[in-house]
C-alpha cells in the first residue's frame, strides 16, 4: 500500500465524524461537489413524503397551522442560526440568495441615508469585485434602484476603498471559484469605521466553517442553504438582520407575509417585527420542510462547526499533499490559498484544459466541477467526505491529467 | 330525497369532469378551500419520491443538465401557458407573487418611462384599491423605487382614473375576498388607451376560468400555482411577460439565471433573451418539480379551461339555489356578482359571526375559510368538487347558522 493510501487509512481512523457519512444516500463515486448541491441525508425521502401525503394531501390548509408551515421560515432560521454563529430570532429562511442580496443591500443603503440625513450623504455601494456573478448583478440593481453607484473593489482593496460616501459594502465570505476564505471580522470592522454596513454573502463558508456573525458584529448576511447544509436543490435561502438592526430594516420587498399581520388583510403596510420583516410571500413548503429535516443531521448528532473546520482543513491540506505527490509539477497550478485562514472548504485547481478534465473525472467517478475559463474545483463537505476519497480523488486526477497532457 | 338532493345527483350524473375526481386525494370532507391550496393529485407523491431519492440522492448534480432541473421554469411556464390563454415562450416559473409582482411592475414603469421619453413622463401607478394586500403593498414599493406615485383605485373607476401619466395598472382578475370577476379585456383595452401597462394577477383566475393573455393583449402577468393548479403548499409562481416585450423587460432582479449565458461568470450583466429573462436565483426544484407533476391532470386528460368554465358556474349557481333554500332569509349575505360574467370560482358570504361560523363548518367536515372581518368564502374547484358536495356544504351551512343565529 502506498504511504498516502496509509495515511489515508489512519486519518479516517482517527476521524471523530466519520460515521456522518452512513448518514448520507452514497455510493462509490467520490462526491466532491457538494459546495454546488449537498449530497441526500438518507433520512429527508421520508420526512418529505411525510409533507406531500399527510400534510398536504390529508390535513391540506389545516396544515398551514397544525403541521407549522406558517412559522417555518423563522423556526428554520433558527435551526441555522447556531451554525453560523448568530442567536434565536435574526434569520428568516425563503426565497432565492439573489432575492435576499437585494433586500439586505437596499435595507443597507437605507440604514446609511438615515445615519447620513443632514451631512453629505452616502450613496456608494462597494461590491467585492472576484463575486459570485449574481451579486453584482443584484448590487448593480439595488444600486440604480437606490440612487448609488457601485464600484466593484477586491476584497483586500476595501479598507482602502471605503470612504465617507460608501453605504454599504456586499462581500463573499468564501470566493466561489478559488475558494478563498476573506477576513470577514477584520473588514467588518472596517466597514464599520467607516461609518459603513457589511453585508456578507455566507454561501460558500456556512456549514463547512464558523461564521460568527454575532461575534464580530455583520450587519445584514444572505446565504444558500443546497450546499454544504444539503438542502436540496434550490433549497431556500436565507436572510441574517441583526437583532438592533431589525427595526430599522426596510424592506424592498414588502410582501404580506412580512406585515406586523398577515391575516389582518389590511391594505396599509406595517412591518412585522423581529426576523419575519425579512419574509415576503407564501413559502414555498416542499422545499422548506426537506430543509428542515436535512439541518437534523446536525443536531442529532450534536456536530460542531469547529469540528467540521478542523475535518475540512485536514481534508484540504490532505488533498494538497496528495496532489503535489501524484500530479506532475506544472500540470496544475492551486489557486487557493495554503494559509488556514485564508482557505474556505474547497481546493481550486487551474489547467487550460479543465473542461475537459473534469468530464473525464466525472466518467471516473470523481465529481467535482468545471467553472469556466479553467478552473477543476473540488469540494470537501467533511459530513461525508472521508480521507480515502481524497487521495482517490487526486489519484484519478493524477491519471486523468497523465492522459490529457 | 329533497329536489336539490336529486338535483345534485342529476348533475354529477351528467358531469364530464366527475372522473377527474378520482385523480386527487380526498376524503370525505367536502373540500371548497382550493382557492387557498388545491388538494394533493394522487400521482404527486411517488413523483415528488423519484425527484428526491433518485434525481437529488443518485444523479445529484448530473440532474441539472440530466433530469431537466436547470430548464424547469420555462418548461413548465410553458405548460401553464395554455391554460391563461399563452402561447409558449412567454411564462417563467419561479419566485412568490409578491416578487413577482414587483418585477412586472417596476418593468412596466420602465417601459412606460421609455415611451414618455421627452413628453411630460408617466409617473403613476394604478393599483386595485380592492386588491389582495400583498399587491398593495409591493406596488407601493415599486413605485417608491421607482419614484412614481401610487394611486389605488376601485378596479371600476380605472378607466376614469387613467391618464398621460398613467405609467402601469396592477389590477386582481378575480377579487380574492368577493369573489368578483373583473372585466380583463374591457380594462386592458382602457389602460392600452391610455398608453399605460396592464399588469394582472391571475392568482384566482388561472385553472378555474379561461383567461385569454394573448388575445386580450395583457402587457405582464402574474399568478400563483397553489390554488387552482394544484402545485402544492407554496408553489412557485410565475411571470407572464407579453411576447413583444420581452426584449424591453428591464428586470429590477437580475440574478444570473436570468443572464443570457449564466455560467459564464461574467461580471458584466447581459440578460437573456424570451421568458427566462424573468429568472433570478436558483430555482427550487423540489416544489417545481411538484408542480410540475400536478400539471399532468390536464395535459393527460386534455382537461379545457372552457369545459371547467362552465362547470364551476353550474358549480357556484347551484350553491347560490341551495343556499336560498336551505339558509334563512337575511342570516347571510352574498358579496359575490349573480352575473356570470362578473363571477370567479368561489362564493363568499357575509355575516357577522363568520370567523366563528367557519370554525363549525370545518368541525362538520365542510372546509371553506374565514377572510376578515366578515367574510365565508368558498372554492369550488372544478376538478374535484362535485354538485352533491355542494348540496352537502350549504345544507350544514344552513345547520351550523341555525344554532349559531
Amino acid at each position: 500500500m502506498s504511504e498516502l493510501k496509509s495515511a489515508a487509512e489512519e486519518l479516517d481512523a482517527a476521524d471523530g465524524l466519520a460515521a456522518l457519512r452512513g448518514r448520507f444516500v452514497l455510493d462509490d463515486v467520490v462526491y466532491l461537489d457538494g459546495n454546488s448541491l449537498g449530497a441526500l441525508p438518507a433520512h429527508v425521502p421520508g420526512r418529505v413524503q411525510d409533507v406531500v401525503r399527510r400534510q398536504w394531501g390529508e390535513l391540506r390548509i389545516r396544515s398551514w397551522e397544525e403541521s407549522g408551515w406558517w412559522t417555518a421560515p423563522e423556526r428554520i432560521g433558527d435551526r441555522i442560526a447556531p451554525l453560523v454563529g448568530a442567536a434565536a430570532g435574526q434569520i428568516v429562511v425563503g426565497d432565492s440568495t439573489s432575492v435576499n442580496v437585494f433586500k439586505a443591500l437596499v435595507a443597507a443603503v437605507r440604514m446609511a441615508a438615515e445615519d447620513g440625513a443632514g451631512g453629505p450623504g452616502r450613496d456608494e455601494i462597494l461590491v467585492d469585485a472576484t463575486t459570485f456573478p449574481t451579486d453584482g448583478y443584484i448590487a448593480e440593481s439595488a444600486a440604480r434602484m437606490t440612487g448609488c453607484a457601485l464600484r466593484p473593489v477586491a476584497p483586500a482593496e476595501v479598507p482602502s476603498a471605503l470612504g465617507e460616501r460608501t453605504a454599504a459594502v456586499l462581500l463573499n465570505h468564501v470566493d466561489y471559484r478559488t475558494g478563498r476564505l476573506h477576513d470577514l471580522p477584520g473588514l467588518t470592522a472596517a466597514v464599520h469605521a467607516a461609518g459603513a454596513y457589511a453585508v456578507w454573502d455566507l454561501c460558500h463558508s456556512a456549514g463547512a466553517l464558523p461564521v460568527g456573525l454575532d461575534e464580530h458584529g455583520v450587519d445584514l448576511a444572505v446565504g444558500c442553504t443546497y450546499k454544504y447544509l444539503n438542502g436540496g436543490p434550490g433549497s431556500p435561502a436565507y436572510l441574517y438582520v441583526r437583532r438592533d438592526l431589525q427595526p430599522r430594516f426596510d424592506s424592498p420587498l414588502p410582501g404580506w407575509n412580512s406585515h406586523a399581520e398577515p391575516f389582518g388583510m389590511r391594505p396599509g403596510y406595517e412591518p412585522a417585527s423581529g426576523a419575519p420583516r425579512g419574509r415576503v410571500g407564501t413559502p414555498d413548503i416542499l422545499s422548506l420542510l426537506a430543509l428542515e429535516a436535512a439541518l437534523d443531521v446536525w443536531d442529532e448528532d450534536a456536530v460542531s462547526v469547529e469540528a467540521v473546520r478542523a475535518k475540512s482543513l485536514a481534508l484540504t491540506d490532505f488533498f494538497l499533499r496528495c496532489v503535489a505527490e501524484y500530479v506532475p509539477d506544472g500540470r496544475v497550478e492551486s489557486v487557493t490559498p495554503v494559509a488556514h485562514a485564508e482557505r474556505g472548504s474547497q481546493v481550486a485547481l487551474r489547467c487550460d484544459d479543465a473542461g475537459d478534465v473534469m468530464k473525464r473525472l466525472i466518467e471516473r467517478g470523481v465529481v467535482g466541477d468545471f467553472r469556466a475559463p479553467d478552473v477543476l474545483r473540488f469540494g470537501f463537505t467533511p459530513l461525508y467526505v472521508g480521507f480515502a476519497d481524497v487521495e482517490r480523488a487526486a489519484r484519478v486526477l493524477a491519471l486523468t491529467l497523465g492522459e490529457a497532457g
